[in-house]
């Protein structure tokens, strides 16, 4: 199935030189972002209508190689007039099949192509994203539309009954294109005076994705709106304590700033690594001041190589690989260097055995959780855990006390803390995986039954 | 989808007290192990035929508790006639549902059950599974086949033309009953003699699983073949150097025997927990050979839980999580005693050193094999590496080098050893995985796209 993108208006209330669909939103432009959305619902094939700068646009997106997709360009010199010329004008591509239908100036989440492309598509039908929350939107600009069971009565920017909004993002058939001719002759040109000769025929249905995030960038203050709601996403389920108390304040605004720069996420990883060398290092020098804000800093950047990578969509198994493996030797440095300055400081042999249990412990949790998430095929989620959640040992905590010990100048504390709860959590996951873990079949080993 | 087993022959040629089917191999008797094949084949519902000392049979088996199934049982006091008579007492609870027919003197992998359940039966059908292998049956006792086109010709034991034979597992419609009525009114009381008529209608399909090992339970022979055959499939491909070319032929000989004494495979893994924690303890107090004798004993024990978990069919999650966890804790105890004892006999603060690194490559072989398999849905198998080929670090290999450092007094060396090929390995992965890890979506991830 192939995806056809409208860029072709201008955009008059944004304010900007450069076609809108070109303007930059946290690493990438907005028409990209829409084209690597939709590459992860599957589409690789794509038709983008050009219009109010069309060789600009052409020559900064390209014939999709950068994109991994292929993208082929129709022009509609009409771009002044209804964006309904625009969806026709990519009949020539498209031809005879069900295509996507976006918009170029659309930030959302992926969830809400998963839901629309999950539908199935009637003969000479169309399906659009409604959005049933009313709360935010722009009452002026947005198109309203009228749902009763799933089927789009009505549909207009002046509608008076309404019960959601078009979100901007359709699954058509080719009857579309013929609608829009239809309404074309009665002199009107927006996609939704076509849409709305569908809904008489009763051909239109709504995928429900209320609660899905998504933004139609028209002005400045949307523009900043969709930063927002981007960053917003980029929290996990999986965070610890500290990240979700402190390390995630941080480091959204590190990828709000760095996204900008284009850096490879895998590089981030590295840098990140380096700070915990560097930390390690630090502490074996008896600098434990430093060495403790450098491990916490290493703790805030481990998240922004994540959401750089899926800011910018280009999140990688490899990514993922790389991340897990360097931050436990960066784990490892710190604990070996803070081992080490404590044995110079004050001797004693216990002080390595200490060490040598906080190094042995410091890879338990994620080892758990990676066993866990390969023998059930899905996640380890922090609230899986019973007796064990009273002891937090993720890396974000294990961190936090490194650098609590380093400023207030007891790493030996600190030490024998981490030594203590990642052994301790290491155990009660023992017991506590002997209720939790389910004993079904992973999908994709099952066996069919006739 | 029931399964029937028949149960009811005695066995004339086995040469036993008891009934066959209650026949002791590797842990399970024979039928416990049919009932436990066709359970993973994920059948629950089972109807077994009895005859020749029914009570027994009815008593040690039980109503399917033990093996969190149901099992409903029939008699056929004319067990001494063909099992065509004992096939037909099925059907008061099978009814007209399709279901499948086992043999309860039948050892077989389960990948049978797999192949047989994953075919299409037809209406009125029979599909029958067949070993195109002719080479080391029994001549005088295998029922034969001719098998053309997928479809089953002929079928008997002295047939003249044939090219395969029958493997005494099959998927039945109810029909087969009305065939094996129609048979006996001619006299003639076999299954194969039912399955005759059904094939002259060209009702009976084969399910080809020659290369699937099997084996009919007829004589004393018969069963040291099983064995045999069940202790070879233990052998895993992500074995590594030294449990394939050592470890496995003492796990299996200790499998052997200790499968007949019903321990749970869990408390076998806390055993060589243990068997790693007095090995480390040996170190410590300057036990060198003992204790690298008891680090190479817990590297073949090692293989030993997991091996009775398969044989006797009670592989867990939790039993896989839980060796996981103790390996880690194992191999940690043993390199903490060596460098503890090294330090003591000579001091030095980089034996601790070595120690840590030790300690720190250590988990990183299983680490990076759970992250892949949990990225990626598919086992690590030690055949993906590359330029880290070269270097042996799986757990059978570091240990196998603590043996050797103990008992040539080497200990300084064995750590070293192992600190570099662990730490050194995880690098040389980390640059192989950047070519081989595949960025495609895991099959349960995956959009739909209509």
């Amino acid at each position: 199935m192939k995806a056809v993108i409208i860029a072709a208006g201008k955009g008059s209330r944004f304010n900007s030189e450069q076609p809108k669909p070109l303007t930059s939103l946290l690493g990438l432009s907005l028409i990209g972002r829409v084209i690597l959305s939709a590459k992860k619902a599957g589409i690789t094939e794509f038709v983008i209508v050009t219009g109010y700068k069309a060789e600009l646009l052409k020559k900064r997106i390209g014939g999709g190689g950068k994109y991994d997709v292929t993208i082929l360009y129709v022009h509609n010199s009409n771009w002044r007039m209804g964006n309904g010329i625009s969806v026709l004008k990519a009949e020539e591509i498209v031809g005879r099949e069900n295509f996507l239908l976006l918009m170029a100036d659309h930030v959302f989440d992926l969830k809400m192509l998963k839901i629309l492309c999950s539908k199935n598509l009637e003969k000479n039908g169309c399906i659009l994203c409604i959005d049933k929350n009313l709360e935010d939107i722009d009452f002026e600009e947005a198109t309203k539309v009228l749902v009763r069971n799933g089927l789009i009565e009505d549909i207009g920017k002046t509608i008076q009954t309404y019960n959601g909004v078009d979100c901007g993002a359709f699954l058509c058939s080719p009857a579309v294109f013929e609608a829009i001719r239809t309404s074309l002759s009665h002199g009107e040109d927006t996609l939704t005076d076509g849409v709305k000769i569908l809904c008489d025929k009763n051909k239109v249905r709504a995928a429900d994705v209320t609660g899905v995030s998504w933004q139609d960038i028209d002005t400045q203050e949307n523009l900043r709106a969709a930063e927002e709601m981007l960053l917003k996403s980029l929290k996990k389920k999986t965070d610890g304590l500290i990240a979700k108390a402190i390390n995630r304040r941080f480091s959204l605004r590190i990828s709000k700033y760095v996204s900008r720069f284009g850096i490879n996420p895998n590089e981030l990883s590295v840098f990140c690594f380096l700070l915990g060398v560097i930390s390690g290092g630090l502490f074996a020098f008896q600098n434990f001041i430093l060495g403790g804000v450098l491990a916490q800093a290493a703790s805030v950047f481990d998240g922004v190589d994540g959401e750089i990578a899926r800011l910018t969509m280009r999140e990688s198994r490899y990514g993922g690989f790389l991340d897990s493996i360097l931050d436990r030797y960066a784990d490892a440095f710190i604990i070996l260097g803070m081992t080490y300055a404590i044995y110079m400081e004050r001797g004693g042999l216990w002080v390595w055995l200490g060490g040598c249990l906080a190094l042995i412990g410091s890879p338990m949790s994620m080892l758990a959780r990676e066993k866990y998430h390969a023998m059930t095929g899905h996640k380890y989620l922090l609230k899986y855990d019973r007796r064990s959640r009273f002891i937090p040992a993720t890396r974000d905590v294990r961190l936090f006390v490194v650098m609590l010990g380093g400023i207030l100048h007891q790493p030996l504390i600190a030490l024998m803390v981490i030594a203590v709860i990642t052994n301790m959590k290491a155990y009660l996951r023992l017991v506590d995986m002997r209720e939790t873990i389910s004993e079904g079949p992973r999908k994709t080993t099952s066996i069919p039954i006739v």
